[in-house]
């Protein structure tokens, strides 16, 4: 049951030899192991960690996958597997003795079936392509996270993607239907399909969130949602952000779904509406953006119905877009909130943490605490409706002693997100970024059956080797450890 | 890779001696081990095959369920997990030489969360319990298998049950958000909780359908969701089965998802109406059910489309209830549906596969061929809108050779929804009825991938041996294997 050690799988194949052995069925512009080359892909979204890559290939066929697999597998090369790179939480970040797999050239859309509702596409192809391919047919695919036009299906099957409308359509999980994956040797397994449920293990939701550790996605059947008829949203200000939290639990219990329900405190929307201009109310303490979807009748009478809900929690102000335009301006703002904020410091960390609806005005009361005893501003921009938090803590870099701070507040914060009952991600996965979290999140029994679960995968632990679960050894250590800026703090990953 | 092999864990543990163990720490009415005791756990709902348990256990505490497996796991005694016994796959069929571990006196609600709008229950709580527990606070718990008044959340999670609302609502893994279980040696394993997502891989939907074969559950916190304002229901007839399966496709394909899309051909409304008078017009090739649920407003204007839609379609007939009585009415003749077709034959046998929507049309008139050939009756009543088939066979046991005869159809009717790109398996469960067909279903990767896995839960293979996944031995010398009436086709069990 223990976890495989990562010295046992340092392997010393020369560079030379496997490149001619990729030479054998890969087109030289697709095997890269130049320096320049190589570049580009030495980091994925979570920029601050960067490793050059050994090797990067780029192959267009199931079967050439499959014979780098197996090359790598009997000669113990670890590989990872990466889409877009746009993953926040350093899940694609490259090993600097490994092979970085990418699933770029597999952009096709394979099938649109508009009476089983579904799509399959190769995992390289982007999210919003999906929809825009399915838009003829009146459908959509609902997971939409803030990188949709970039990222790509198969990453966000493996980070378990959520986005703005998941607390009414749910994460990538329940948005797909079929598999078909590569196992580290290899062999091609295929799993679920067209319909709703399917015999044997549940690897398909197994697979999804599992961020590269167990198996290579090659194609995915998603599910399509009709284009909902309308969708309009309100805009409610506070002058405490207690009240909002609060008013988020209200219009929940009151049966109500919406497609969205953002939240965003006033670090926040000071920044964005510089940025932008979107006409949020600068002195509100937080606005809720609520979005209704569904039928001409449904969203009026559940307008009325919110609207009601919002001034009984004490909204001080309340605005429903008249129009697409005006709409699509006040989700400008939320959705620009990111680069907005970053604009006020050198540096921002964004944390990705979960917490049940029910501990909302506490959590975030203890969140401007620590903002405090850190010295650290944080601003708040988060999916409300479910529990999806994400403080961006500002800092400067370049001033001693402040990323340590950031992290560590950042630390703090998810382990308060573990501590009132939620969880150390929402959507954008453990990766390298929050390995040490997993710590807390989880005691030895789970970490032991995640690793016996690993193993049962990939016996040689050569898939994406030292990311989204920790050796027990590290947690053991955890607490002990220090971060030293300009070096990783990630020693498994150096041995690669 | 390889599956244990059964014969590795025959124990020759005197049963005084097991018993002796138990009652070190249970009362002695809660082990059963005389012949009149134990006859009542003999069989689950697929009554045809029985087996009378070695012993039956009634712990009433978790720290009691860990000693009776860490008993079973070092004398490697074989465990089976039992609900309300009311699966239809023989997952509850105990072992000769093994423990049937019950978990009925599991059956407390330990908390309702109207802002989470989450319930934590033990896992013998029965399924409607828990919407009559949450319906004071305007919510429900959606998966409703027709068994829902007698069968428990433990075993619906085991099977990943569904129910008539499962097109719009999900299955059983789309709405359960925590679980707490043990391993075979005893140990608890925490997943999921109160949020939508969770880090680490997804234990906790790889435990959902799992069928007892990974580990024992011991807690599980449901997602509830609001009443709906409004729920009506609309009756259309039709002059021919594939007209009205082509109105399923066109009702999804226009972006409306019924509450509940159910479907019946002649010989089943027939046999409905005869039973319970429902009103269902008896000379219909088949009839949908077409439920639809929300606001006011919502349900209305869908009223409306689906009504154009069926008519458009060749609906002979339209019916709308029009208060809640004939309402009640019309689902009553489908819920009545399985024990109505019963009576009119001594025996049947109700098959669970599920196809792709846009097959429906094609595989209804296949069945119906099928059903010529092998001279044995099949009435239709199923979940059209989501393809899940529950083809009824009808026969004599009691006329030599029409078992086998019905038992053949069953798996043709299974293949042939496989080969259409479906599963044997819509909500059902493999456990034993449906071990050969899975090797239909799945390749030799999958079933390894599988086998693997349960040995990273699992390595003795002790929990619900024989059940859900074929090993590979049975699947290479299925086809050649025949079925005697009166004696188990399960040899494997017998070993225990």
């Amino acid at each position: 049951m223990s976890s495989p050690t990562h010295e046992t799988f340092a392997h010393s194949i020369p560079k030379g030899k496997l490149v001619k052995a990729f030479s054998a069925f890969l087109s030289p512009e697709t095997i890269l192991f130049e320096e320049e080359d190589l570049r580009p892909y030495e980091c994925d979204g979570l920029s601050a960690y960067r490793v050059l890559p050994w090797m990067v290939v780029l192959p267009e066929t199931v079967e050439q996958v499959q014979k780098i697999l197996q090359i790598c597998h009997s000669w113990d090369i670890p590989v990872v597997a990466r889409g877009a790179g746009t993953g926040l939480s350093g899940g694609a970040l490259p090993l600097k003795n490994g092979v970085l797999l990418s699933l770029a050239k597999f952009n096709r859309i394979l099938a649109i079936d508009p009476i089983s509702r579904t799509a399959r596409v190769q995992p390289g192809v982007r999210n919003l392509a999906i929809s825009e391919a399915a838009a003829p047919a009146g459908l959509y695919y609902a997971p939409d996270p803030s990188s949709q036009i970039a990222c790509t299906i198969g990453g966000n099957v493996a980070e378990n993607s959520g986005g703005v409308h998941c607390l009414k359509y749910g994460l990538t999980v329940h948005n797909i239907l079929g598999l078909k994956m590569l196992t580290m040797t290899g062999e091609e397994i295929s799993l679920g399909g067209e319909t709703l449920d399917s015999p044997g293990y549940d690897l398909l939701a197994l697979m999804t969130g599992s961020e590269g550790l167990l198996g290579v996605i090659i194609e995915v059947t998603v599910r399509l949602l009709p284009l909902p008829e309308r969708a309009q949203v309100i805009l409610a200000a506070f002058d405490n952000v207690a009240k909002a939290g609060a008013a988020v639990g209200g219009i929940i219990s009151a049966g109500i779904i919406p497609g969205g329900l953002e939240m965003m405190d006033n670090l926040a929307i000071r920044a964005a509406e510089d940025f932008v201009h979107a006409g949020y109310p600068q002195e509100a303490a937080a606005i809720l953006l609520c979005e209704l979807d569904g039928t001409q009748a449904e969203v009026s009478h559940q307008i009325r119905k919110v609207r009601e809900l919002l001034l009984s929690h004490g909204a001080i102000e309340i605005r429903t877009a008249l129009d697409e335009q005006e709409r699509a301006k006040l989700w400008q703002g939320r959705k620009a909130a990111f680069p907005a904020v970053g604009r006020l410091a050198p540096d921002y960390y964004c944390m990705d943490g979960t917490i049940p609806r029910n501990r909302l005005p506490q959590v975030l009361e203890r969140i401007n605490e620590l903002s405090q005893e850190f010295n650290l501003p944080v601003a708040n921009v988060f999916h409300a409706g479910d529990g999806n938090l994400h403080p961006l803590i500002l800092y400067d870099a370049n001033r001693p002693g402040e990323l340590e701070r950031a992290e560590q507040l950042g630390a703090n914060i998810l382990e308060l997100c573990v501590a009132v009952g939620g969880t150390i991600t929402g959507e954008h996965g453990v990766g390298i970024e929050k390995i040490n979290q997993m710590c807390i999140q989880f005691g030895t029994a789970e970490l032991q059956q995640f690793h016996a679960l690993k193993a049962a995968f990939d016996p040689k632990g050569l898939l994406n080797p030292g990311k989204a679960v920790p050796t027990l050894h590290r947690c053991a250590e955890f607490g002990a450890m220090h971060v030293h800026q300009g070096k990783l703090p990630f020693p498994e990953l150096d041995r690669f």
